[in-house]
């Protein structure tokens, strides 16, 4: 099953829409994961754990593994996600984009090594960056559009034939980078009226929504503006308010509270 | 001493404006590393070591390593360059680019884990996806601006106030971004007017120009349209040209004649 199958198989199996970020920092970490030599791969697999049944899809972000050297703990969370949470689909947040030879390195960090369903990809460099992500049909390419920072609009936003670029960036993708059926966009929460003017060009292409939660993005208002006509259509991206949800003992019963509590929300508006 | 003034100092010792690039592909190797355990690391120390004398600095590009799973690698080829050839820069090649708070851990990542002194950056996210890497005043910052690749003008040269994106680009690092002097950009070779603009809108800030060789960029017209008032100003990349000038058992030999024989040509032009 493709990446996009198994995404809308699973938005319907779980009935949520939330996807659960895994941003490992030590120094946020439990503590009675102190004097464990694997605490980012243990802490990670309790979260993903306790909240898979309220995630439609995970997402590990690799400069918070990368900083660390904690390749090898990406690695194998990522093969115990397979294993233990069959059918909800993994997107390695990597961001990548490079020229076309290098890009097919990146592709096979992602895709081979690390054995990702989907990665998060700059468009910057132009179609052929993202080329050999897009040939690899059954996983899915989850482009930047409209980010959810601050700064997002330094270039997103410059007006081109009176259209801001990322609408430009929308539309290449679901017009011309989507030919296998194999894209996403990253949407961010923090400008519900964007995620409005996104949908309207691209049609069912899924979002991967962050922004919600910590970065001040409403639930409410990112269903109602950018949800399909069945109510899905949306990856809507938590990570600290769900990892940190609890410092103490119940870490990981915090956790799952949060992704359902998000879940329900979500839920709440579709 | 800070990237910036390294660099400046490397381009009048060496006499040289080559940036030789690091991109390993074990396919590629001569025949003598097939045994070789250690071969990823090893092929690019003797590459290194047989071109220093060439090289204004050198460019190990991420990618490569991580497609091989071989970070341990990348580390000890960067200490290795530090201790065997001090005064010439390495940039880590990585176009990273995302959120401030996972911003931070690529930074981590590139200065703190490699112990890179420069690194390149995507700009798609705006600035403060790029400010923790230029909040390191002693490290570099090159900042993707018009890439050397077929697919680069599918977003960097549309038009914005009848300018094409890589110029606001451009004027946005030069201008805005560039309060500690440490950044610099990558310009392609394969359009020299594309040169000739972007160092007309920032002065003296350094270019590095991929492209040259494989890809058919054409040095004489580099240095022609991109060089600064005192005939530097550029890093003039070449990888595969380089690493591969032969499949023998001469391989370190014909990569020092490659860079020496680019250096040449850059000079008789300058």
């Amino acid at each position: 099953m493709s990446f996009i199958q198994q995404l809308r198989a699973r938005w319907q199996s779980a009935d949520s829409l939330v996807c659960v970020g895994l941003d490992p920092e030590p120094a946020k970490f439990p503590a009675r994961f102190a004097d464990d030599a694997d605490a980012v791969f243990a802490f990670c697999r309790d979260i993903a754990d306790a909240t898979a049944e309220y995630a439609c899809a995970f997402k590990p972000q690799i400069a918070h593994f990368a900083a660390l050297g904690a390749e090898d703990a990406l690695m194998r969370l990522i093969a115990h996600l397979h294993v233990a949470h069959p059918g909800v689909p993994v997107i390695l947040d990597s961001k990548r984009g490079d020229i076309g030879s290098t890009a097919q390195h990146y592709a096979a960090e992602a895709f081979d090594r690390y054995g990702a369903d989907a990665v998060t990809a700059n468009p910057y460099l132009g179609r052929d960056s993202v080329q050999p992500f897009l040939d690899r049909a059954d996983r899915g390419v989850v482009v930047l559009c409209r980010t959810s920072n601050r700064g997002a609009g330094d270039l997103q936003d410059l007006s081109i034939d009176g259209r801001p670029l990322y609408q430009h960036v929308a539309e290449k993708v679901a017009r011309e980078w989507n030919g296998h059926g194999n894209c996403a966009l990253v949407v961010g929460a923090t400008w519900p009226q964007q995620l409005r003017e996104v949908r309207a060009i691209v049609g069912d292409v899924p979002f991967l929504v962050p922004g919600v939660g910590a970065q001040g993005g409403d639930a409410a208002a990112v269903v109602g503006n950018a949800k399909t006509a069945d109510g899905t259509g949306l990856m809507v991206s938590s990570s600290r308010a769900i990892l940190y949800a609890s410092s103490g003992a119940d870490y990981a019963e915090a956790a799952a509270r949060a992704a359902r509590a998000l879940r329900d929300e979500i839920n709440a508006h579709r």
